[in-house]
This record gives structure tokens, sequence and C-alpha cells, in this order.
């Protein structure tokens, strides 16, 4: 039986592969690798250094183009949900044109698969609508909020207490009830900027791991939330994308 | 000047294990080991296969008692920070008596430094006693929430949803507000019990990555809580020790 992988290949430094990675890697006849456009160029050079160094066997290729997605949609979950489908079925494409039924495919995941990642979701998507068959497996991977505390040389939570992980979106709804330590991913709007009076500290990182790495932390005065907010705008210019994460971190009572 | 890592050496499983951590292992010439006593033998022996796999160069092992802890107190966070003064001034003697101002340690953590463990606040504790100076580096490891969800094939959060990181303690005082998602962690009285009307999905795993590993998931009903709680307690009396994770997921609204 066709067998696929998606395994998590580290928030961007290439020695954040695991030994358990590695071996997968070299068990791959195809990658599918989803054609985002020229954007994010540097995490396509990225990738390929990694494939580079550590697979030691032959391999193909295959870009899946990403379908168009509506990203200001009245119904978020919905347009999430259409774009899932959408891609379900070039990938159901892809996995029956280039494997055959011996073959072993694999999906390359920044970071962890099972965090803000939509990877096993397609998969499970893919073999929902039946016309293929494969059995797969997920190789868990250094998260980017992992590699941030790491570089931080924090922790996530404090001694006993809770910790909350969201979005840019939700996190501006306000501050999430019963928790001191937040980690914000997918954040396009530097929405600490709203909490500068709350006696917060952040710990924000960009491209952490890579060569390009920013790391910015302190309590959370307006000049702080002003000093990363256009260390972000500047860097974003620079590279034409970013991925950045932050920990905002309240005193326990 | 002295050096010290805190290395992340993922949650069981040995190929966890990152390329970094890999290289870090190999600098070090005494590892530094929390002698827990007899009952969790079986994760020193772990430990061990892991350096002999992993590590080409000399080291030398130092054992470090555990000081006296009162896990029943009436103040747990006066008792956790007792506990861990009284480790500072343990290993503060271990650095000093062990390592030549050239040289390197390292404390090796399971799971990834950075989540519900101790090891960066003793270093820091170390440092601020202000009797030893060194430079110390945290290495990203595979934590047990995923290597949890990678074995279960599901991810820590749903679309655009908060996920919680909490202890079985702060769950026993009801459902964090707001949040689909809760992962329990450090839960000695299988908390999930309570909520077994509360139409939830549990993913429970025990020894995870190991061969001993344990994987229990679906809906949570009172007959599933048993299943779990019965099979906890039968692979602790076996192993003498256990170490257990668990999602808690409600459909979101």
């Amino acid at each position: 039986m066709r067998k696929i992988y998606a395994i998590g290949i580290g928030a961007g430094d290439p020695e954040h592969l695991t030994v358990q990675a590695v071996d997968r890697l070299n068990r791959v006849d195809v990658f599918f690798v989803l054609d985002k456009g020229e954007e994010k160029s540097d995490l396509v050079r990225l990738r390929q250094e990694i494939l580079d160094r550590f697979v030691t066997r032959p391999y193909r290729t295959v870009l899946v183009p990403d379908p168009p997605r509506d990203r200001t949609p009245d119904d978020y979950r919905a347009a999430v949900a259409d774009w899932h489908a959408a891609r379900a079925e070039l990938y159901e494409h892809a996995i029956l044109s280039s494997l055959t039924p011996s073959q072993t495919g694999a999906f390359l995941v920044w970071g962890d698969p099972s965090l803000y990642d939509s990877t096993i979701a397609l998969i499970e998507a893919v073999l929902g609508r039946g016309n293929v068959e494969f059995e797969y497996e997920v190789i868990p991977g250094i998260s980017s909020i992992s590699a941030l505390t790491a570089r931080h040389r924090t922790t996530m939570n404090q001694i006993g207490r809770a910790v909350q992980l969201t979005t840019g979106r939700r996190l501006a709804a306000g501050w999430p009830p019963d928790v001191d330590d937040v980690f914000v991913l997918l954040d396009a709007h530097t929405t600490f900027d709203r909490f500068t009076s709350d006696d917060l500290t952040i710990y924000w990182g960009a491209y952490v791991g890579t060569p390009d790495e920013i790391l910015i932390s302190g309590p959370l005065t307006p000049a702080l939330a002003a000093e990363i907010r256009e260390t972000r705008a500047t860097a974003r210019e620079r590279h034409g994308w970013i991925m950045d994460t932050y920990l905002l971190r309240r005193p326990t009572p």
C-alpha cells in the first residue's frame, strides 16, 4: 500500500531535524511541495538545503499549486474549509498520479505538524474522499514555540500555571481568562500593541533558528512595542515575508 | 568560561533527538543527572541508551541527589520554591567541583526544557546565587504533547481556535474558559473523570515513544474513562511509575 509521511522539519534551523525525521526522509520517493509562489522563496531554498544535507537516496519533488484563498472572508472557518476541500482534490490527484501503489510520499511541515498547520487535516480530507488508500504516519518536529522559548532561554509556563496558544485574531478580542502566559501565532497585526499598559513581558522572535533570526524581549512598554513593530515592518519589507511568534507573560498573582 | 547546556532529549523515543542535540551531546564533559531513586530506573536506563547510541567521545556522569520534597504541601508554590533553592545549592556545588573553568556540562531533559520542567529555573537560580559563572544554551526537544499528537495523528488546535496547556490540579477546578482543546500534564488523579458528560474526545497516551507506549482515544464516555483509569493503574503498578499526558477536545461551537 502507498505510504505518506507528514514530517515536522523544525522551525527554521536544519539542525532541528530529529533522527526520526532524517530516517523517514530517506524512505521517501516523492516529496509533495505546496507551491506558494515567489514571496516565500527563502523557505523553498531552506527546505531544499535540508533535503540536500540529509537525503542520501534519489527522490522526486512534485509541486502542487496552492488554490486561491480569500484572505479577508466574512466567514473565516467556512473559507478555510473551502480552501481545504480544493487542496484535498489537488493532492488526491498528485498522489494518484505520482506514487505507484508501493511507493512512499511525504509532506514536509515547518515546525510541528500538530500546531496551527493544516497538513494532517489535508491528509484526512484526501482519505475521506475515498478515491485513494494509503497508510500515514506523523513525525513530530520542533515547534515554533519550542524554538522561541529555547532561544530566549525561558519556559512556556510559570510554576504550576496554565499556558494558552492562540491566534492574533483571538487575542484581539481580549486577554484570555485565567492564564498568565499566552503564545500568539499567525498574528499579522502586532496585536501585542493593545497590551502595553498591562504589566506584561514580551518574548518576540522572527525567522527563529535561521541566520536572519531576530529576538527582542523585555517589559512590554509602548516604546518596546514600537521597536518590535518597526523591526518587524523593516524585516518584512527586506525579506518579502515574515514568520514571527511571541509569548506574552503576566506576573502570577 | 564554563558552559552548560540544557538539552531536550524528546519524550521517550531516542529517535526524537535532534541533530542539534546530538551535536551538543558530543561537546559535553560532564552530564549532571538528578538521582530520583529507584522507581524511575527505566528512565535512567533509557537515558543511558541515548548516551551510548549518540555520544562518541569520553564523558563523566555526576549524580546529584534530589532534595526531599513535600508532595502534599499547604502552599504548593512556596514548597516548589524551597525545593528549587535546595536543588540550586546542590548543583552549584556539583558544577564547581566537577567542571574546570574551560569545561562543558549538560542537563538532559525529557521532552522540551520549556514545558513543565524546572531545569531552566534551576540554572537561573544557580547563576542568581552569584558563586559560579557560566554561559548556557537551551536546546529544544520534542515535547510530550508533540509526541502525543503525532502518535494519535491529530492536531493540538482546531482551525483558528485556542489551546490550553494545564495541570491536573488546575483542571480539577473546572474546564478552562474560552478554549476547546486542553492538554493536561502532571495529572496523578485522572482528572478527566470529571468531564465524562461534556461531549469531549480524549487522546490519552502513556510512555509515548517507548516500546511500552499505550494509546487510547475516543469519545470520553464513563466507560472509556474507566478503561483509561484501569489501564493506567495496571501499567503504573507493573512499571513502578507512569508518565502520561492527554488532550481533551470539545467540538467547536
